[in-house]
């Protein structure tokens, strides 16, 4: 708070004309809790020093604004006011608004658009791991999008903005959906959750002594070409079987992935509405004035 | 605003010599609608403080322009101006240039090269994932440079440099070319998007049940080749059945895929002529001199 | 420290009323070492310069607090206090708690939801490749919330914050699951650790110089069609053998993965009673006093 | 620039000693023209405000340097100098010259490695993918390092740094090599970079037709096992075919792929003649006296 | 350096007792060689103006330390010494010792880490394009570290942290072993570095014709089963043929494979024991006192 200019005018009446340029930089807790749709009051408190009758009193005249519609914030009115009528305790009551066009493109947007991505994947084929990469690679997309999120928003305070919240929520459910279609990735080729190896191994080496056994019977007699050939019959009804228990399988898996599919969108167009609310509906308040009290 | 020198010349008529040395860091809200091609006028007022024909008047004299071709910005003009043929306001009109040469490199021409990147990457095959991952990697491509701009541009304020709307499209039309990939996969492996897994199995168990009777009276009867032989046959006439509806799936997918692509050229033509218009043909102005209104 | 006014009213009786407003900026070694549930004392020591007698003495009144709800530091409660009953040696004891919700949601959160990927990556079948590149994404997007924790939080000092070495701890134990799973990749497909390919490659080439041999005695011959017939069996039954070998090592390193499931899980759980014992059970003291020892 | 000493020393013949230690920031636009092996001069202005004969003159004495050795610029020479001869315009001529070690090895090193996995990249195999993922990685690698650039870099001026140009100029090659890539994978699986899957598709629809027909009759009639017999053999006959065409479509490719990567080969040997040329056979001049123009 | 207090207590015998409290912040340049286990000396030089007799003399007392066991840096001793001497040239010297807990954690660790994982690495098998798509991965991971260390570290100054050279040498290592990994991929798939399509395309066009005339002469005779069925063995023995090049390829590249890891190893082995001796063993001295020569 410097005075802008050190001249005086003096009066022949005796009174003093002094102009003076005050440069204030005023430190103003900003309520972001709707966050980037955010608007606040700033109160800038003017008092002077009198105590007992002695000091001096100000007389304030109107106050006018001028570059109101610059920079980030929109200044949409000052008001000069006093608290409870007192005249030492007077203020200027600065409305402020957000300009929402850049956050929301930069922040909003992108999240938004991630979390459709993450639905639309559930299109993709289970079995081929294409739908696992592709999640994993949405979730380092949103980490980066939480590294600028960092940046631009300030700590917190009481009145926390509730876009962190929304962040933190998408990163859950990316995560979550991210380890659904694993597991079912696991179910798609085991058609079970238990370490499923030791089962279907043995198969394999009972049909596998099963050949040992008729290769070496093979060898000895070679009697009968149809023996030979029934044998390469066995060998496609086994590749058969095998590929019915996939199939199996992998119904199966589909239609567990459909069940989560609907849970998802029940769940996020429920936190849609939630989120709907609390960023429109309702009001995180905090008493500018709790300085003077 | 600091005196550079703090000595006097008084002349023996009267008349005092001082040499004010101001170095003054001026805040100039600049027009950077047209980012990086940005170039605005910047008005610095220089006025005394006289009030009612007491007070300082200045007498300008002549303007000239020392070090006007470095750092980011080219000083192309100053000119000594006072609004509305008042005296006591009077402006160095300074007109400003960006150097669009390293913004144009390191922000537009990714931005560019991604896009046609996106464009070729229709070429890639539908079915083998290659082309989803891709697409991922350029959307995350994309996210890296949004983080590069966040750093080198300001707020935004009432112009809001229109490169931050490309950047936003650009990354929608990647989004968006991404689900259609993600879609398209689906429908060149199910042939429909409904959830195909259910239809598509029960034929697999129908078939699967016949080849279990057919092995069952193949170890019953096991009377002539021609029947074991059939089997063979049949099991390849299956496989071809399979190919041939992959085949007419594959060819639905890649005409829906020529049909998007068609689709997404004419948006990306018809976007580059709207930015070009609104980046070369437009202007968004700033009166610089509201803090006089 | 700036005396906020400069004006004195001095009484009739000589006492001076004189109000001073200290905006203090104190720099106060936090203790972060439970950061982010970290809360902490912070002496603020008032000292007058006085000698042997001659100086200024102050005399304390009551402390109130303002605006104490604000920012991402709570201030609890704020007291006067003497160091050993000294009267030059009084500071303001400040108890301060932080807002332990952001950092929670930003930092601890996340590696929470990366080890839960990772243990059920395990879900994931070895020998496709697919959990690898998960894992190394994981160790990829952790090495992004290590630029976050990075920027968030101060170098350390003698209470380094316990969440580094948390922070350390998931990475190690990340890379070594990694390596595991590459290990077990080779094991399923090799059988053994060892340079796999020699003895392996001799089987083909002893197979393949078979087949030479046959197929230049085939083509001398050509007598009987069983010759060719067996041929076909033979094939057939390298390829089983061929399958049987690979289920048996698939299904040796299923067992292994098994056991280093059960012991990663072990870890973790130990792991998570002794980080928690620490952050919540354990303090690391630091004499805020020591200036004055 | 503050004096170091407020002590005067004032001897006996009327002369005064006075020591003046002035810490001076100076301001000075270095040429970075060939970063990072950049070297410039950096004129510091010392002049005394004298007009018409009244005033301060300047008597320099002799100059040393200390401390040349420290921090990232070396303080090759500082030489006294006046301009023009005239006595007042004297400045000190400070050559400064860049320590290249360590932002060669950040900077310049790591694109020449990124460069020249490029060139090996071209020895993967042209149709699994593994080349498309392989270049996207390396141009998602290099982004990175445009961040770690935009951070060390000023913004530029009138000699922008070369090293720029050299980085916008590997993002531009390592793009067109992947898609050239992308390209030629389409080539090799298609044959042709039209939309290739209606004529393929019309093939296996006459394909299966035939089979059906076939198979229908075979029901039907299941006469001759030749019939059978001769159906296997025209089924391997159509995959050889199918893969006679792969291979002519893969050889086309390969041929194409060889001859791009000769001319990329080319472009690269003649691009580094050209930087090397611009890096330290050229120099930005600039005059560092303009000030006093 | 701002006097702590105004005071001045002058007693009754002329002496004048005066308190400065000097808040002074020095720039003391680190010696950070041994980064992050850095320890130096700093000396801080209290001189004061005293000219041929004529000044002041300071008398300094004894030197204790507060507070000396916070932030990053310990400060372990702090000792009162004179150059050479002299009286007037008095100087603190400060010793300090990093703590070198936090950047070993965060720097020295991961790269261990990414090292070793890479070492690990050559366990994937070669030619399945995992281990490609793995080392990338870690290539990116590791220029994220390097992101790290640039805002950790200073710049340089005389002597560079020997910990830039190592992570240069980091980075060099695993981009050859990256190349190294393609090259062994191409010659698994082709058993030569040159441009191996053209042979190989040929084999499969002769064989190629082969069928084609095969087949035109089995629609026109079709006499025989044996002919048909001897085309069978025929193909099967093709595809035998195929595997054994292929598996020969295989086998020179493992060896290949091998060598390269034993001559990697060794080197990471010396890196290993030379980097530990210029870590611990060797020192950069730099002469601190170089402002008073």
């Amino acid at each position: 708070m410097k005075h802008g200019n050190k001249d005086l005018l003096v009066h022949s009446n005796g009174t003093i004309e002094h102009m003076v340029i005050m440069n204030t930089v005023v430190g103003c807790e900003v309520n972001l809790y709707n966050y980037p749709f955010a608007s606040d009051f700033c109160p800038i408190a003017i008092n002077v020093w009198a105590i007992s009758g002695c000091g001096m009193f100000l007389n304030f005249g109107a106050v006018s604004t001028t570059s109101a519609n610059r920079g980030d914030w929109l200044t949409e009115a000052v008001e000069l006011d006093a608290e409870g009528g007192r005249d030492d305790r007077n203020y200027l009551w600065v409305s402020l608004k957000m300009r929402s066009e850049n956050p929301f493109m930069s922040l909003v947007l992108p999240s938004i658009l991630i979390i459709v991505a993450d639905v639309v994947s559930f299109s993709l084929p289970l079995g081929g791991g294409e739908r696992i990469s592709f999640k994993v690679t949405l979730v380092l997309s949103f980490i980066m999008f939480l590294i600028i999120l960092n940046d631009l928003l300030p700590g917190g305070g009481q009145c926390s903005p509730i876009i962190r919240k929304h962040f933190c929520f998408c990163l859950v459910i990316l995560v979550l959906s991210t380890l659904q279609s694993m597991v079912l990735t696991r179910l798609a080729k085991c058609g079970t959750l238990r370490p499923c190896s030791l089962s279907k191994s043995k198969d394999l080496l009972l049909k596998d002594t099963d050949n040992e056994e008729e290769s070496k019977s093979d060898i000895k007699a070679s009697e009968e070409e149809n023996t030979a050939f029934q044998k390469v019959v066995k060998f496609l009804n086994k590749m058969a079987a095998q590929d019915q228990t996939k199939a199996i399988h992998l119904c199966f898996a589909n239609k567990v992935d459909l069940i989560c599919f609907c849970i998802y969108l029940t769940v996020l167009i429920v936190y849609a509405v939630v989120i709907l609310y609390f960023s429109f509906g309702s009001r995180c308040e905090i008493n500018q004035l709790d300085f003077w009290s």
